[in-house]
């Protein structure tokens, strides 16, 4: 069963808003077994929004011969000027938008409830292209609208995606699941995502091997971000049980061949699993950062509960806070330059001995300017761009990485950050 | 001049990724006057591909018989088997793809500058189809490509949101401004953005009154994340100078009205403003953290060019680390509790005294556990979650504001730093 998702709205079209309710209606749709085909984004244009709808519905101008079973229009339903979807839809069925009373009085009884005077504006919102059924808002004053265009079910929703949601789960879902049903053979989706640290995506690709081929089952594919590689398997089948136990064999092959390249699946972040490491082991942390700015800090203290592990963080921006705060010899910081292997060690050791912690991070590098292009700021005597030093401290001793990473200023702050927690991660395990 | 975009990628259209690069490069098309008509997102499955790029190339099966005047693909040009999008592209030219030796050249130093063994799957990437163009990437590794389908200029670039907007920046702007310009009577777009801090988005609203009425020109709008409202002006134009100065009364306006909420305009951020006020004052600032774990220090330092005004920051999340590091009193501590007044005090004046700077802020609250439900973590002693001390210290003494900020932990933390960012800018002013 094949679907396209239409979102419509002019801050869509124009970039101030970023559609998240394509991506959260996909993840509803291939959970239950609906494979989308596209999204398309048009603004708030009765023509464009006119010429979508026609072309979804398998109208003369569709653009192929694939056909659609159904689609999802998000957006429009308003109570403003812009909001024309509803006019759209009626100028596509040649039909006339009529007063639909019960509507009419659902959004007077919302407005009762937040005791606020209902707006003529939001009279329209009960205007709905004769023939069509609506879909009741639980949660705000639009109601949705499904009918057919051509032979193809169509569903609007609103646009704002708390009262998409909400209709969608109420309204929309189960019968899509009896669509399916219908349809016999259909295949449903499941989902498994691992996240690897340490190996680039083309070394993934090559210890995978013909595990990413196309037109498998379960299929594997990888995608990258500021070093982090996340590996996806997607397996298909007759229900969600069956589709899970696919899952099993390829992840075992996975975990088997990447090994502690892994650290978490689904939902897990790096500083959540280093977290969980350091909470198991009951140990602590503090970090000392310099051309980080905090970020360490920050990801680690994102954690909800990292008080019981994380103790404290300075963020030694100057050379005067290296020495003052944390005891850098003023000669070695002469020597050898505040991005030094000395400094990062010294920042690292100083770091664990103050806070009496079981382990102590250290970054020290150059960040470089916003944007990426090296120019006047950071990247002195012949160190690049880029070049970082972390240091890991314990009560055995310091170990410090070298490392030089691409990209601009923010890029490479994210990489010295999950690059240090991965040598903690490691050092954990 | 009319744009389509096209996001090509399995991870989009399943879901799993928010397409944030449509966005993105639709703001761009819009402030050089180019208008967004569409997106289009389709998986990595090259008949779609193949089937999207004849349409936008304005081919046979071509939807309707609007001109697209420029194309802009992201992704599917990295070096895996599902990456597809220059084999898409060679089979709509029909042509082939050719080794170009001058991006395998570029692809081989990115890893010997990353000091990393390059994999033969990366060979791939300098594969481009004959008779197009390279576009450079100064921060990944995978080259983007122009040509033209049909009469269409279509540009490739990579998925990759950081290395895309490089190469945009880099590449595709200014071509496409010359183009924008050579096409005469289009009517241009210019904009404006004022950021505010301190009023809702509601009481803005009143403030401006009709100034919001659509139908004008300029449009005046707004949207707000995390506290800060940013209005939009939004004018059109014969021409670009046509267009800017029909913003100027009306940004003076909002500033009558505005007055100081408004921190800054475009590209500013909190931060950043700060820093050029310090900068301006020769004025130095330390922070003292609790709750927000470096986030505060992590903003500050954003900044390329921060070091001149940012000396030091100490993130003091455990009690044995404000008193040890930044010698707040046991007993105070014992009292009052680490979330209170006293607290914020002596953070921020012994921050201030101990890096010897002009203005040090400090930070301390219940950020809560993460999604936002108030739970075991945090908020206890009749201490609501949400409940934030900052602490503003300089020469002469220190000011506390208390606030009980909303929403999750995520969201607590970034307005805790935005309050406080906000309350040294109106220091500095």
């Amino acid at each position: 069963m094949n679907a396209i998702i239409i979102s419509i709205g002019d801050e869509l079209i124009l970039g101030q808003t970023v559609d998240t309710n394509a991506a959260w209606l996909s993840q509803q749709l291939s959970s239950l077994g609906i494979t989308v085909r596209e999204h398309i984004t048009v603004g708030d244009d009765i023509n464009a929004i006119v010429g979508q709808l026609r072309r979804a519905g398998g109208m003369p101008s569709a653009l192929n011969n694939d056909a659609v079973e159904v689609v999802l229009v998000t957006g429009g339903l308003g109570p403003t000027d812009d909001d024309l979807t509803r006019h759209a839809l009626a100028k596509v069925l040649e039909t006339e938008l009529k007063l639909h009373q019960p509507s009419l009085g659902r959004i007077e009884q919302f407005f009762v409830r937040l005791n606020k005077p209902m707006s003529q504006t939001n009279h329209v919102q009960a205007m709905i292209p004769c023939g069509c059924d609506v879909l009741e808002n639980n949660v705000g004053t639009a109601p949705g609208i499904t009918t057919q265009i051509g032979k193809t079910p169509v569903f609007f929703l609103p646009g704002v995606p708390a009262e998409m949601k909400v209709m969608f789960d109420e309204s929309v879902k189960d019968k899509l699941r009896q669509k399916v049903s219908a349809g016999g053979a259909e295949k449903v989706c499941a989902y498994r995502t691992l996240h690897t640290y340490g190996a680039g995506e083309s070394s993934i690709a090559e210890m995978l091997g013909d595990m990413m081929s196309r037109g498998r089952n379960p299929v594997v594919n990888c995608t990258a971000a500021h070093s982090i590689v996340s590996i996806r398997i997607i397996s298909r089948g007759p229900d969600e049980k069956t589709a899970r136990v696919l899952i099993e064999p390829v992840e075992r092959e996975l975990r088997k061949r990447l090994g502690t390249f892994i650290f978490g699946s689904d939902e897990d972040t790096l500083a959540g699993v280093v977290g969980g490491l350091l909470r198991r082991n009951g140990s602590t942390v503090a970090v000392a950062e310099s051309c980080t700015g905090g970020l360490l800090a920050k990801e680690l203290t994102d954690i909800s509960g990292s008080s019981s592990y994380f103790m404290a963080g300075w963020v030694t921006y100057s050379n005067d806070a290296k020495v003052r705060f944390l005891q850098v010899n003023p000669e070695i910081l002469e020597r050898y330059g505040a991005v030094s292997e000395q400094v990062a060690c010294e920042l690292a050791r100083n770091a664990c001995r103050e806070s009496q912690t079981d382990y102590a991070l250290s970054i020290t590098g150059i960040a470089g300017p916003t944007g990426g292009i090296a120019g006047p700021t950071g990247g002195a005597e012949g160190k690049p761009v880029g070049l970082v030093y972390i240091g890991l401290a314990d009560r055995g001793g310091v170990e410090v990485v070298r490392n030089v990473f691409p990209g601009g200023r923010d890029c490479v702050r994210r990489r010295a950050v999950y690059s240090a927690l991965n040598i903690l991660r490691l050092k954990l395990l």
